[in-house]
């Protein structure tokens, strides 16, 4: 069954490095949900020659010859889309590319796609487009529970060759993110951070958690919240049989985690409290390598790790490496095969 | 002048690595302050055959062999340390290793030495040993600030050969140093990273300065101390001449900042709010190569990037690669040849 990879915000790079996925065999086995006349304006960046075919259904993939976009046109798009000017927020924009999600989302609950791979949106042009949603992750995590099929919530998963960090708070201040920290967010980050890996082929995964504050705490001295809330979470984890430790010192925690050549890393998954704990390394060796996973719902979804560059839109310049990166994850954990 | 290494906590790993500095040329131009007893049963660890040479003061330095420990036996240490326990918080080590920083800072401010490089030591067995000061960092400052040469406050900085990161905040709660960055804080270590620069032969060094929240507060919807904090900062540094940009998003600015073969850093410093914003990216690739500096001292203070490890202490195992590289960049901040 095809992977799904939805367009992104139209104005931004996402339907350009999209369409340059499609110049090789990267792509095999993957549909695009967008808009064929923003589709076709991309593949002409990337190569005149490179042709667009329409679709009706994911399933018609298969009459599609290579070296061509198999797109199918999501319904209820402007009719604009397709000479909006390149890098700038609009709300016409904003509102197709959460469409692309939606009818996604629809396709995957309904098992007429195995997965979801999303090129990058604007959070500006969403809010102009009337979405509500923060980001990707919010608005998945919305749409599958309002089908019923996610009662839980998602945690977003940054993942590379190297580290694999699930962050138990995203999108808020630092400040509010504290507050959002408790027994239940660990325990819940840590749940799905085990459940999903098994999904992925690791039954048992080694997962350390990193604490909030300097040097974790350094036994409530520089703060109590590894004693009252992460401590309690991971004890709580493990009478349930997960391999949770920790609260171990922030700064060290992802450098024993990582796993590189001559170096065999001490654990599979390292549970982050705050967005940039988890973020800084797995970004640190580059934005290219890095593919944001979202744990928890009921359908494989990943996305490169890297924003619409507004600055670069337009020219051909931007890198498909991460979005490439993305499939080729979203394929991995379909298929159950990311053992480390 | 000859640089001085004080032992550390005479517990933990300080003194072997000490030791160990003195097998080879590494430790050219340093002298050892601690106990004469210490250093011999540390010496003893590494190799049954490397002497220890008592000194009076560094100038002696000059009439003593290679291969041989040079110690300055500290006043008023207690006459058991050489047979305390390894591996265990003890009062007198912390006492001992306390004492040692004083008598560092004490010839550094009489300039019968050119720069002190520090061993670890235990916080704990530091507390337990009388002192009222959370680490080095906080020691330094005190002793200088006491002997009326440093009225402004230092920053901590952590560098490594890809990477300086200098920190508004350090040992406290994630919760308290929030509250801890204002204005005055960010400026004053804009402009102790500047000027320090310029010692190490950097005169106008590009400064980064990271954010404090995801994304840099997307535009307040994720915070506001960028808008409210962080840029009025940068603001008044620029208009004082510092070349400072940002905040930059925290997940990216790490990246961007690193110099690696092909690679070239967009930036010399980066300024981190937090303690692990600063650090994760800094010991990700590897404890061993990171440098801790203490920045806006009237005298050049360096230490490695790693603690007493009591597990290992006595063993003879611990690797004095960080204290190495500790020595080396003391030199060349010393000598003003860090340029980039």
């Amino acid at each position: 069954m095809p992977l799904a990879i939805t367009m992104g915000d139209p104005c931004g790079i996402g339907p350009e490095i999209v369409a340059r996925l499609f110049l090789d065999s990267t792509s095999a086995g993957c549909v695009v949900l967008g808009d064929v006349g923003v589709m076709r304006r991309a593949a002409k960046i990337v190569d005149p020659m490179l042709p667009v075919a329409c679709l009706d259904t994911p399933a018609d993939l298969a009459g599609v010859p290579v070296s061509c976009i198999p797109v199918i046109q999501v319904s209820g798009l402007d009719e604009s889309l397709a000479t909006l000017p390149w890098g700038q927020v609009n709300a016409l924009a904003g509102a197709s590319a959460a469409r692309c999600i939606e009818a996604a989302v629809a396709m995957a609950l309904e098992s007429s796609i195995s997965g979801i791979v999303t090129a990058p949106i604007h959070k500006e042009a969403l809010a102009a487009g009337g979405s509500v949603f923060a980001g990707h992750t919010e608005m998945l995590q919305a749409l599958a529970a309002s089908a019923g099929q996610s009662p839980a919530p998602v945690r977003m998963m940054l993942a590379n060759d190297e580290l694999r960090t699930v962050l138990v708070t995203i999108h808020q201040s630092v400040r509010l993110a504290i507050d959002a920290i408790d027994v239940d967010s660990v325990l819940q980050t840590l749940r799905i951070a085990h459940h999903a890996a098994a999904g992925w082929g690791q039954a048992n995964p080694r997962i350390a958690v990193a604490g909030l504050n300097p040097h974790a705490g350094e036994g409530g001295l520089f703060g109590d919240e590894e004693i009252k809330v992460i401590s309690p979470a991971i004890a709580r984890a493990r009478a349930e049989g997960i391999d949770a430790t920790g609260p171990f010192a922030p700064d060290t925690v992802f450098m024993r985690a990582r796993n590189a050549p001559g170096h065999p890393g001490e654990f599979d998954i390292v549970v982050a409290m705050l967005h940039d704990h988890g973020l800084i390394p797995v970004k640190y060796l580059g934005v290219e390598r890095g593919v944001n996973v979202t744990l928890g719902l009921p359908f494989t979804r990943t996305s490169p790790d890297h924003g619409t560059a507004f600055d670069i839109a337009g020219t051909g310049s931007a890198s498909a490496a991460s979005l490439a990166a993305a499939v080729e994850m979203a394929r991995r954990l379909r298929d159950g095969m990311l053992s480390a």
